[in-house]
């Protein structure tokens, strides 16, 4: 931490560019930690800036810049990888900056500023029956630059693709203040290197995304979930690839595994479905062409052996939804904590992934509980631990490393949605390989060559 | 030139590499222009090399960026931006290297080499009943590699994406002759910056690209096309409008202006429209939902007040799709050359733009004639000359210049899926802006410090 009488002339530097209301200091413990807070993370800043403006962003790098000052972005912080946990110097909140700068529903296209929250922003479109088809968890929470930041998933990511698919252009600030866009209200751009996948992604690392203009499309009229049961993780993934042969596109293609089924069962639409491995899966469309897929789909789990079906119409439908959202923090629930990790591997070596998970707790004697996105070859696994128990900590933190390296074998990623943060920095490497590494280094060096954007992460 | 010496060293050193089948020394001329030969741009190079392997692409690199060769790659060699034309060096033909390495239809993915035609590609999934969405011009021709290179788009780009929405997975070769991998046949991966999204469409200034892992998704059962014919290109892109407001996502709405039409409406199946604006666009999805979809569309064509509409079935569509890809080479054929170019504006600019470069024509004493993906607002104007022409040629330079300037000041890109190649480099400045030529000029530099990828491009 900074001196006192240091920490005062940044203060008070600070606050001339986004007002006394805009600054904080010390930095309230409600800027600390993110969505790994259940695992004891929390870190440590001396100042809080909250800017208005792309601007004031802009005056806020340049003077961090001149003065050697890290610099944490932090959206809704709802990240589950440590990405928004300071390592010092500021906070930048981008909560102030939500303005819709321009909605033009005709042309399936809006550009906001990086603080909306996400679920705002999906309310808005839908009420001019459009859609933003990311749909991360805590969408209420979460901002839009967050999940670009991020590249947010979600189950629908299957169908839709993450984010990144829906950005047509970025507005950042980069060091030493500046602000570049790349992109815009066009759907089509070759002109230079891809800077919006660039900084889609980049965790904060890279520069802090102000605005995005983003894609759209026309809500479809009807999205009619059904899922089956199995009667196990081999029985249930190969109902996954038998839902991709149907000659059908799904929306999703989601799972939750015997264990977190039988602790979050209780609450399914319409009664919990017996024990076992649920596969969650969706046809939308037409009204006519929701049913005729979702018809296919049923069968696809039908022939793959599935013992129990079940097809939710009406309000049964949001009532699925909701239920499937509250997953995460019904497992939390258990023990009061849980350490969550977000591995993807080939759909192919789903199975084993998820065989895996499940032993590598058995060894550190912990509970498992996986579920995620199937088709896309997502685990969500989460390892319960009760706070405060150091020891069970311990444990699942060594269980993690086995899961990364469990998924780097199988061909695999150590994340496929949450980011590397501040938690799978040291498997980075391993996934990039020494050349890939060089190159995210250099990357980085281009954008930030003092280091000082969200240090420690990514 | 290099010496004759000093050419039959390399030629001897790489010939060791790639075996003395795969070097050619002199240059062979068809290695040395590509898509704008028409305008009459052709390169120089002291030697072809064709590796077999990538093991081959990484040690033919070792040995040019020890002895400060210049490399320029070439995929099929259709590019419309000179992105493929040497400035000396040798020139990377990467045409030996087209296996399959690995295609799981139940899974949705292959994975190929880079000199695979696009075509094969296409027929290949097909024959499992799957797809690869984008579709560029010249896919027999065209190589994946140069798709990925170039971040190739086409008409059904407006409802699938570009190339970049498919690539899972990229290996390339980097200086100093590293191999790179990045993702894999993964369809998530968050972990480190977004190498495949800056190699894609990087036109061979990043890295080498020798193989890539692609999603595919399972084919649409029908795809319906209808075209609507409209006074002119205001009421024209006032339709364009209406499709987008249908309710209905089309899987294409590409434009042909008068002018164009006028020149290749015969051969239009079904005998050519009368004089105006055509729009064609298409439904896809289940053989009912194509239905219900294509009459969505018509009907939204007609309220635009389409003078004329069009809808084959059976035959009739594969003959549509055959005329449409005749476009181009048919426009070249009217006076024996063109300047083609593709910018991209906001689809709320089309109609300006398309009035602008008709204009900038006429100021020049220049047939123009546009056509392409107006959902995308990605506009394809050709200037027509006669080859020799000088003065034409010059004219058409100047109109090309103004082109660009037009879509800029419209918001939009100097180019929408060609690439900046040879052509653009002077306007890449003017669309980026100082910052993000900064970051371009950093990129690069942290992929190629000696500047001996493809030189003069990008």
């Amino acid at each position: 931490m900074m001196a006192g009488v240091e920490a005062g002339r940044h203060h008070q530097a600070l606050a001339a560019i986004v007002g006394a209301a805009g600054v904080r200091s010390p930095a309230p413990r409600e800027y600390l930690s993110d969505g790994t807070a259940g695992r004891g993370l929390e870190g440590w800043a001396d100042l809080v800036v909250l800017p208005g403006s792309t601007d004031e962003v802009a005056a806020v790098v340049d003077h961090c810049y001149a003065n050697d000052l890290a610099i944490t972005t932090r959206g809704g912080g709802t990240g589950f990888a440590g990405g928004a946990v300071p390592q010092g110097g500021i906070v930048l909140g981008t909560e102030r900056m939500a303005r819709v700068r321009a909605f033009d529903p005709l042309l399936w296209r809006i550009h906001v500023e990086a603080g909306l929250p996400t679920a705002e922003l999906q309310r808005l479109v839908r009420g001019s029956g459009l859609r933003f088809p990311p749909d991360p968890g805590a969408a209420e929470q979460s901002q839009i630059g967050g999940n670009v930041a991020t590249n947010a998933g979600g189950p629908h990511a299957f169908k839709y693709g993450t984010t990144r698919a829906w950005v047509t252009g970025i507005e950042a600030v980069i060091p030493p203040g500046e602000v570049v866009t790349a992109g815009g209200p066009l759907r089509k751009d070759v002109a230079g290197y891809d800077l919006i996948g660039l900084l889609t992604g980049s965790e904060g690392t890279l520069g802090i995304v102000t605005a995005v203009w983003l894609r759209l499309i026309p809500a479809a009229e009807a999205a009619l979930p059904v899922a089956g049961l199995f009667p196990g993780s081999e029985a249930g993934c190969a109902a996954v690839e038998a839902l991709m042969g149907s000659g059908v596109v799904p929306a999703c293609i989601e799972y939750v595994d015997e264990p977190a089924l039988a602790a979050v069962g209780r609450g399914f639409p319409g009664g919990a479905p017996g024990p076992g491995f649920l596969v969650l899966t969706e046809a939308d469309g037409s009204a006519a062409e929701a049913v005729a897929g979702r018809d296919a789909l049923r069968e696809a789990l039908d022939e793959a052996g599935a013992t129990w079906i079940a097809a939710p119409e009406g309000d049964g439908i949001r009532a699925l939804w909701t239920w499937r959202d509250s997953i995460s923090p019904r497992v939390t629930a258990v023990r009061g904590g849980k350490l969550a990790e977000d591995v993807a591997v080939p759909v192919d070596r789903l199975a084993e992934a998820l065989r895996g998970a499940t032993e590598i707790g058995g060894r550190h004697g912990l509970e498992a509980m996986s579920w995620g996105h199937a088709g896309d070859g997502n685990i969500h696994t989460s390892y319960l631990v009760a706070p405060g128990d150091i020891g069970q900590q311990g444990r699942a933190e060594a269980a993690c490393e086995e899961l990364f390296d469990l998924a780097l074998r199988l061909g695999g990623t150590v994340t496929g949605e949450h980011g590397i943060g501040l938690l799978k920095r040291s498997h980075l490497a391993q996934r990039l390989g020494p050349a890939g590494q060089r190159l995210n280094f250099a990357i980085k060096r281009a954008f930030d060559p003092k280091g000082l954007l969200n240090p420690g992460k990514g």
